[in-house]
């Protein structure tokens, strides 16, 4: 009779990203992460679907986010709601979670399969906030172009958030981004 | 002993359209292709690999010319270079080629592995864009906003060029989103 494991999820997760780290995905089973995690196969399986859901669990909920900005930002132009968009989208991405996201990624970057799955769900994102900014009213050439936009910011800035030694938070990562891209866009 | 056939080429890649349109991508068999173009399969297989590279014959050409964009253009802002690379690509998609680039997207658009292999492409070319900013002097994070804003552009305005009913041209049709994107991005 196997019970509910408390912060069996984050062991799971914890030990793989170790064992991919050091053996490639390809080269690590869920045998091997549940016993690095002290846990059965089973309990394993009672979390996720596969070893690459390890890597992608709470992919809705990170859409999610970005979606609850728009639908919740301000009366304004596009391009703030989706500013709107990528602040909420911050809490999802607090200073404790810098160290796995940046393992994660090393993990991701080695793995043209996981590269895929990380394009197709930020491909992902950006349809949904079109639809979701269309839903506002946007016309539909402006959400798409600010949608695309949006992920773009979220992209770069998450890149330097997760850069070794930077310091500063997602959301200020972003808002620099965000004006970056303002004046570069301003002097084309 | 064969013989080069001129025009195979186009033969196939119309052929093989119109079968992925009838009958989806994976119902069609390269041996269906060849036939329908009154061809052998070994005519087939000295222009293709496989028949997913009918679709996405030219990739590397495509890239190219964003490239060559990026290095013919004058001394500018960033995103001036990269309008100049979007200008330069314009010429891989003639307006003779707007029918075929519409039936493409629509089989891509019923097949979620051809659309992951798209995505690709398209990051790709980001990447790539990004490398041949920064060759330019540009640093990092402008580099990489400039091209990642880049290809938003290209996929807005070549979603608008393969609408049915469009008439104007991809290079009008950038102009026109990057002018968009200025007026979106000033009044965030």
């Amino acid at each position: 009779m196997a019970r509910w494991q408390p912060g069996a999820r984050e062991r799971l997760q914890a030990a793989a990203l170790e064992r991919f780290a050091e053996q490639g995905f390809d080269g690590t089973t869920v045998a091997e992460i549940a016993a690095a995690a002290g846990l059965t196969e089973r309990t394993f399986f009672r979390h996720f679907a596969d070893k690459r859901e390890v890597l992608f669990f709470g992919q809705d909920r990170f859409e999610h986010m970005f979606l609850e900005g728009i639908d919740n930002a301000a009366e304004g132009p596009p391009m703030s709601i989706v500013a709107a968009a990528l602040e909420s989208a911050t809490a999802f991405f607090p200073d404790e979670r810098r160290a796995w996201s940046r393992a994660r990624q090393a993990v991701i970057d080695a793995d043209p399969s996981l590269q895929e799955r990380e394009l197709l769900k930020l491909s992902s994102l950006a349809v949904a906030m079109t639809r979701a900014l269309r839903l506002r009213g946007i016309e539909d050439t402006a959400a798409a172009l600010t949608a695309e936009t949006g992920v773009a910011v979220f992209r770069v800035a998450f890149g330097a958030w997760i850069a070794e030694g930077e310091e500063r938070s997602l959301a200020e990562l972003q808002r620099a981004v965000l004006a970056e891209l303002r004046s570069l866009v301003s002097t084309a």
